[in-house]
């Protein structure tokens, strides 16, 4: 380790990412665990389960019936969390009140949808090949491609996807802000349904996360004569190796320096890429196998079905320009587990009230998954 | 409703005095849950356990006796996340580097403290009556007393408190930032042990959290004329009472209306005081009856030992005159329960990675919570 001594003594790292600072305890691993123990599912799911609103042909919450699908399949959320059409809101607080001041509320609509990974009930990223989880990217940037505004210079672009397949997607009335793509991956992450699926969200608000990073993205890019911090961050854990766990020629994963969740991961474009419609075919097939590889380590890590919450950052759907091009497409895996497949880290009282808190070290992190690579520890399916 | 067309509509509301937003989707509430189940502690707890490390007269972890205490009992934490003492860290990094740019890291130094609240190994703080929560407050005035900076303009102030009863607390040789007092409650919420107790922990940076809330809390002085924002804000919650649970003459605790989790609740001074050791008798009184009451009617929200994370905000230790007078003492319940005893909220996937979600509206929570005060509704102990 470049600096070992950070292995020995409490500190703090800045998330130059997010503009925020993460307590780190390396000392404090060696605590005994004797709260909550989390039980990982044992039960083996069947290919396809008839009770299932995800497997093909099945009937869903509200009547619909999914198609017999072959690869990926997309529907509009039935119990989606923002609406496309609601009464407009006009705040009926009197000008320059107290009310007006301290409670401010704005209206958000948006489209929710819902995108199955696979016709199989019983398989997870990690139980697939690269040209299987490739399917998924390009629907990803079918879906970012037909919500963009017009007037994006992103807009352009022709990455030169097979069209969606098996969906009654259609454009949206409204023009959204930002699109959210995530995956929740098990019960310890509040995942209902373990068919494989993600989530897409889109707003007419930039959330809260993106937007902070952006507001960094842009920062950096002004001050270091238009460099990209995370093209530059690459570089260096490129360089450094100790955070790295996967890299291929457009592609750096590893355990970011500022990483707040014990085994986080950061996938990030080598290359300046703002969005998904940057990556021609071949990068495309370089994000699936370093999708492959991280979801495989993962599960090796502890021999189970490994949780998390993961997600893509990318440039907002509709923004100024100078937001498009400090963008910078990058991944987020952020797993739960800490010492083993029952063992989690909790981000409670302390990390809640005051400060997110981690005990192994980044660099720890990255050497253990560094060493569980290979063949996934179980049989694939 | 003042507004009701906000039970209605999904919207953003502004956290003011974090500066971040919260999403909120009133409409999504009826979803079904077919996600993990929690399993309530259904275990009855003897009122001493030999094999607790907090109960007195126990022998702890690294060896340490617990005196027979009859009050609270506080020590230092035998795993602490930050260490008084550690080798000094001087990065190595060159000047002007990448790695000086992107790597960022600091040392931190403090001291950690555990605190139990009764000597009773069953008993919870909605067991306790008011009188027999006063000694707890009583001992957070004395260890915030002890770690003051003696410059401090708060350092002259004599709360008239009872003095530390066993501990073998001593004032800590370096002068600390900022001190986070907090509990973690349930297996749910990452408590390892059900005897009663917090956590203290004190250190030489200001975390995030409650920098935060300081930049926002100067920023509304600065630009209200010297106004307090919580002064204000408790005001006009007090006024439009359908976010208010509970209330004496001293404090509003209610359902903040940027609260993110479903049954959050914020106890805040009505009158400007900017730490514990600005209350008097009557007040520290008044503030031992708000916690009786809140912890009641979460016990009887669900009819179970409902988890939450609890913290006080409070003036830093040390800190410039402008932080100390614009801070204001509050103290933030974040509990996870959603919709049973057993159905949580999960801040997972889109709330890591784009922002915090919430279904019920604050006013259908503070609703909620107003119906079920009284008596507790399990024998107390
Ligand atoms: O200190 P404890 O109770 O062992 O641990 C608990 O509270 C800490 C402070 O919030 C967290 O860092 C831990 O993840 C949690 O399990
Ligand atoms: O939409 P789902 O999978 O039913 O729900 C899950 O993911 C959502 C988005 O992260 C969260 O808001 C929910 O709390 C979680 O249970």
């Amino acid at each position: 380790m470049s600096e070992p001594i950070l292995n020995d003594i409490s500190h703090r790292r800045f998330n130059l990412l997010r503009g925020s600072w993460v307590l780190v305890s390396p000392h404090r691993n060696k605590r005994p665990w004797q709260g909550l123990q989390e039980s990982p599912s044992k039960t083996t799911l069947p290919e396809y389960d008839p009770e299932c609103y995800l497997c093909p042909s099945n009937i869903r919450a509200q009547g619909q019936q999914n198609p017999k699908f072959d690869r990926t399949f997309v529907f509009v959320n039935d119990f989606s969390a923002v609406k496309e059409d609601q009464t407009e809101y006009h705040p009926e607080r009197k000008e320059g009140s107290l009310a007006t001041r301290l409670l401010q509320a704005e209206s958000v609509t948006g489209k929710c949808y819902v995108i199955t990974f696979s016709p199989s009930h019983h398989v997870t990223l990690a139980d697939m090949t690269p040209a299987q989880i490739l399917p998924i990217i390009e629907t990803w940037t079918n879906m970012y491609m037909l919500h963009l505004n017009p007037k994006s210079p992103l807009a352009s672009l022709a990455p030169n996807v097979p069209p969606l397949a098996q969906t009654d997607l259609t454009k949206p009335n409204a023009q959204y802000r930002y699109m959210q793509i995530f995956e929740n991956k098990g019960t310890t992450m509040g995942c209902s349904n373990p068919h494989p699926h993600g989530q897409v969200w889109t707003t007419t608000s930039l959330p809260e996360e993106p937007s902070l990073e952006l507001a960094q993205l842009k920062k950096y890019k002004r001050e270091q004569n238009g460099s990209h911090l995370l093209v530059d961050y690459a570089a260096l854990e490129s360089k450094e190796k100790e955070r790295t766990v996967f890299e291929n020629r457009s592609f750096w994963a590893g355990v970011p320096y500022w990483a707040v969740w014990p085994f986080e991961i950061m996938i990030v474009s080598k290359q300046h890429k703002r969005a998904l419609v940057d990556f021609d075919e071949k990068e495309r097939e370089e994000l699936a196998e370093a999708f492959s590889d991280i979801t495989t380590r993962y599960d090796n890590l502890f021999e189970t079905q490994f949780p998390y919450s993961m997600g893509i950052h990318q440039a907002p759907l509709d923004g100024t320009e100078e937001e498009i091009e400090a963008s910078h497409f990058h991944i987020h895996f952020y797993p739960p587990l800490l010492r083993s497949a029952s063992v989690r880290k909790y981000q409670v009282g302390y990390e809640m009230l005051a400060e997110p808190q981690r005990d192994i070290t980044p660099e720890q992190a990255a050497e253990r998954l560094r060493g569980c690579g290979g063949e996934l520890y179980r049989k694939k399916l």
